[in-house]
């Protein structure tokens, strides 16, 4: 989809369930912000194969941004480019820029007396190989650069999994992109708390206001707590205008919580 | 790849980042517990035509188990069920015992005095209807049954989004089928926290350790914390025999300790 963004996580980590997959939470928070909208999130293996099918597939599907994370460092598991290179028929060779950053990186660590010297062993280099044509991502945190890619209709764009490298690459070197392809969009989000009626009498109040407010989309999401249940309804916009999408999501819940209300539900705001 | 499982989540407030995808995290680490391999993870948001385009192409894999969660609730956004029958040709269907399961349910909540009455209205019978051929699955938490489908070489197990019920029907019904696929195979894992080595320098020593122990996967996770970074080795191995796994990594990390220590390195246990 033209205009939309994928995210492609890789690492065998989260295939085993060892950690939550908080990179990608965090990218699709800050895209969605910057009014573009993501279509797919996958997650595979530390495997050159695997990342150059999913990268191709993600291609077919024409999204203006692929975002990656995991896979730069300097371990033989750090496969990212490797399997981007193949997906694209390129070559990885020895990106001049991005050797500048890394050895300037090590420089500074035998300043602060973090290390005692260093050396440009062959583990260090190879995170300078880039697919040929990449544009290195300085990363004003950890050693790896980020990578940027065109490729076809799409822009590519490689981050660490480390998630303070990630942000950080993410904030100085993509967000403007992104907010720039969006065209300016802002989105706008809101929660209340419904208690007292389940969500199967809730689901046709959510039919009837989604069709009264045909730019507000209101997802209801059952939530348990020890003792209690309730219903949360999410209410989310895009508009090239912030006070616009406050105004649309704010219609359609007083609608809403007059409906309910009239049902004998009961209704609370939650504060984000 | 016969014989490892998918996992597909559903659900537009993961594209948006509005929650982590934490059912997918507890998936994973339990179905790696139960010895299969998870092989790939893919989120798509709550439309009809995009579950069904990622369950042909996750079943054109062959997993031996397909694992959806989210989108099986009363609302008009929950569209898994009709997602995955259109992938697989076949019609949906009100199913007399998830229907029976269903008004069971309410009537147990009008008996504890949750609600005062109920009727089986669209939005409840909607929670019935299952692709033609499926069997539901008991939720002994919440309404909606979980899904059990077999198609081709693999069995699609749908699962609520909501985690309470989503654990609750794994363990109640699933858990025994991939302990038994996976021919009683056991995973183990154990970490160690290294300091005052840089990753890069740890990595040709990941590299030999490996080597000497073929059956052990090793993985380095570079982790910052306030003031101080350091790095966490990750080791794990899958066998049939738990005391074996167990020997095999304390195999492992007795020898990367030695090495990193004789390097300068200092080495510190992780607490599972």
């Amino acid at each position: 989809m033209v205009g939309s963004v994928e995210i492609i996580c890789i690492g065998n980590e989260l295939l085993i369930g060892k950690i939550a997959d908080t990179n990608a939470q965090w990218l699709a928070k800050r895209v969605t912000a910057l009014g573009m909208r993501v279509r797919r999130i996958t997650v595979v293996g530390d495997d050159v194969d695997e990342i150059s099918t999913v990268t191709r597939e993600v291609l077919s599907r024409k999204p203006r941004f692929i975002l990656t994370t995991g896979g730069l460092g300097p371990t033989f598991d750090d496969r990212t480019l490797e399997g981007i290179a193949k997906a694209l028929n390129r070559k990885l060779e020895t990106n001049s820029e991005a050797l500048r950053m890394i050895e300037d990186k090590y420089r500074r660590y035998v300043a602060e007396g973090r290390i005692e010297k260093f050396e440009m062993t062959s583990y260090r280099v190879k995170m300078a190989r880039l697919p040929e044509g990449a544009e290195p991502l300085s990363n004003p945190v950890g050693t790896a650069p980020g990578v940027k890619i065109e490729q076809d209709e799409s822009i590519i764009i490689s981050l660490p999994g480390v998630p303070q490298e990630m942000k950080a690459i993410f904030e100085d070197s993509v967000a403007a992109l992104i907010k720039e392809a969006s065209g300016n969009m802002v989105f706008y989000e809101a929660s209340i708390q419904v208690t007292g009626l389940p969500e199967s009498e809730v689901a046709p109040i959510i039919d009837q206001v989604m069709h009264d407010n045909p730019y507000v989309y209101i997802k209801s999401h059952p939530k348990m707590a020890e003792k209690t249940s309730y219903l949360e309804l999410h209410f989310s916009t895009t508009s090239d205008n912030m006070d616009m999408a406050k105004q649309r999501v704010g219609r359609a819940i007083i609608q809403i919580s007059e409906i309910i209300r009239g049902k004998g539900g009961r209704i609370k705001p939650i504060n984000p």
